[in-house]
């Protein structure tokens, strides 16, 4: 089974977009033994869409085209398949209801255009889209098909995990070749520290182990072929023992897992709660802890103490301390995690001060200069770390270090 | 003059690697008055690169390709663009001088394999990668020309900058061409509103206006073409003028403006103080406004109140209010952010206060029911909101309404 996949969208080849769907959709369809060939972008131009759809319903058994599919004029790529796939168009009454009852949900009328997102092949079939107005659909005909998929990300990873996979699965089965990965995520070290360690590993050819550097952390793909899913799974099985005999508690999740799920997890099953005091990192880690569903049970407070008049009023934090230390120092972020447990009563507290830059370093206390304090019943524990990259990069690198300080601490 | 783009690697066709190097050319040819209409993507494979290539020789001017230029027996880029070329490689001894100067310096011996790097076109010119072993190539004839440029970033964004730009400058120069554009970004409307008060202006051809969704924003796009950058600015400054004419104060910025930049520009102008009171944002909203560099003269401090005690210890909530009418209100809401106004001594504080879910939707009070509130000398306002999605996307959702609630605020 080969497939090929069409961005669509002036946005793209103008570069004001990175094309992350189509690296997405790409992921996932070797899981179900389809053969990617070939990709293309191409502009919101009827005729060079149609070109590029014609040329790969030739080579291909399956095409994807991602995005086209509001309900603006600039919006063609459902048309333009009607057309190359020799099918019509016809109002689906049940999205049409469904776009309407969208609308009146928000209490705004709808404008008439959007009603072309309702309209749908045939022949085909509806991918209904619960995250947004515009639904999916399938195009079928000799053999072939075309899969017309939304370009919001938000709509669209939903929509390949709800519909897509299923489809997949029910034409294509098993025994066509399986690939299956998996990613093995490891914080406190890196890139090139992971790749020596496990340098001999990186030799193989089935499974292969690929590293990978993420913003503050690295990433080992393991990806096996094989007949069935099932001896893939071994194979990957087997590799991830060996690669965890080697690193050990360094890797702190597989495929999805962040580091802020995994720590929300020790922490329920541990029954403690968690307070913050954020100074450089700005409410990033409060964001990421929250961005866990659940995280209520753990998280009491954060205070982003972005100025010393904050550290002083809501944290505590002595005031002779901030003027002989100054307001980046072990000593500070110490006191503003004690303080984070005071004020909010919680069993662990998590403090971060430093220097994010561009602008505020200076000679003895450079950007990136970073403290992060962890104060718990067993008493405070402070690091100091130098971090490099852009304000954001280290904004990211001090939540990402801070929370491995977390799970560490938590075992 | 058109081009096209054909990134090589089959890691980018399993989706480890998201292509951002084929987006970052994409940015900069039509500022050379360079059109691309098309970008490919296919796997390291012979024959189906040199299919691509033929295919692309055929419609386009120029032909780039990212990736492929390495020392491993995979690479194989220049070797099949020589054969489709009709053109021979040689050992150019610069490069090879080059080379194993790289490795001596690094102590390390050569590979003999890595001196298939430095073989190049016989008639085309070798493009200097001083960022790592692999030089770029162009391949020249037949009037059109086949741009050969390494797959990693650090050494991609180099050479396209230090290279390429002469390259197109000196090929192309000026009137043939140039395409300028200029994104609007709108805050508090639909794509949909959005496009029908504009829709006059989605039909016009030169300058083109097309609409993207965001996630909560909606942006518009025009595009130009003339033959010098100061025509097809004015032509943009133009249309740019009649858009502003419809949707007014609802356009917050224009490119890369983001909300937040916008937000700590004017209360930094006004000589405001800020403070922010975060329930179900979770700290987003001071992530965001600490994002920008300099924020640390408007924002005191932000308190992410998780927990109803919280709200009561830090923020002053009143217990009887929290009981009368939970946490989940707009009187609530008022109070954080007159609480957190009271605790910070900040001018102008702003809270939020919702249920971003999944879980933890009741009947009369639903996943995505957010409260925003403003409180400043002028008092304090609430607004209900009903946002859908996911929880990242309700929690965006809601920062992305109480930034726009304060930049609408400071006029």
């Amino acid at each position: 089974m080969r497939a090929e996949i069409i961005s669509v969208g002036t946005e793209l080849l103008l570069g004001q977009i990175v094309d992350t769907n189509a690296a997405y959709l790409s992921k996932i369809l070797p899981e179900y033994g389809v053969d990617l060939h070939y990709r293309a972008t191409v502009g919101d131009n009827e005729s060079r869409l149609a070109d590029a759809l014609r040329f790969a319903l030739k080579r291909s058994d399956i095409v994807f085209t991602i995005g086209g599919l509001g309900p603006t004029a600039d919006d063609l790529t459902k048309e333009t398949v009607a057309k190359v796939m020799g099918d019509e168009m016809m109002m689906h009454e049940e999205s049409a209801a469904l776009l309407r009852k969208f609308f009146a949900a928000r209490g705004i009328e709808m404008p008439e255009t959007n009603l072309k997102q309702a309209l749908m092949p045939r022949r085909g079939r509806v991918l209904p889209n619960p995250m947004g107005t515009a639904p999916g659909a399938v195009f079928e005909g000799d053999g072939k098909a075309v899969i017309l998929l939304p370009g919001p990300p938000r709509e669209f990873i939903p929509m390949v995990n709800a519909q897509v996979v299923p489809y997949l699965k029910e034409r294509v089965g098993e025994g066509a070749g399986i690939i299956r990965s998996r990613v093995l995520r490891i914080a406190g070290m890196g890139e090139s520290t992971v790749a020596e360690m496990v340098s001999d590993l990186l030799e193989g050819s089935n499974p292969t182990v690929a590293p990978l550097a993420s913003p503050g952390e690295v990433h080992l793909r393991i990806t096996a072929k094989a007949d069935t899913v099932a001896d893939a799974v071994e194979m990957i099985d087997e590799m991830d023992r060996k690669i965890t005999a080697i690193l050990g508690e360094h890797i702190f999740g597989r495929d999805d897992e962040t580091l802020e799920q995994i720590v929300v997890k020790k922490l329920i099953e541990r029954g403690l709660t968690l307070a913050l005091a954020e100074s450089c990192t700005g409410g990033l880690i409060g964001n990421r802890i929250t961005d866990v569903s659940g995280s209520s049970a753990t998280l009491l407070a954060g205070i982003i103490s972005y100025s010393n008049q904050a550290k002083k009023d809501i944290l505590g934090v002595d005031e002779q301390l901030l003027d002989k230390y100054g307001a980046v120092s072990e000593q500070v972020a110490k006191a503003m995690a004690e303080g984070a447990r005071k004020v909010t009563g919680a069993d662990v507290a998590l403090s971060v001060t430093g220097i994010a830059g561009p602008t505020g370093g200076t000679e003895t206390k450079p950007v990136g200069l970073v403290y992060i304090a962890l104060s718990s019943d067993n008493g405070t524990v402070a690091h100091e770390h130098r971090f490099s990259g852009s304000r954001f990069d280290i904004k990211l690198r001090s939540s990402q270090t801070a929370l491995d300080m977390l799970r560490t601490y938590l075992g």
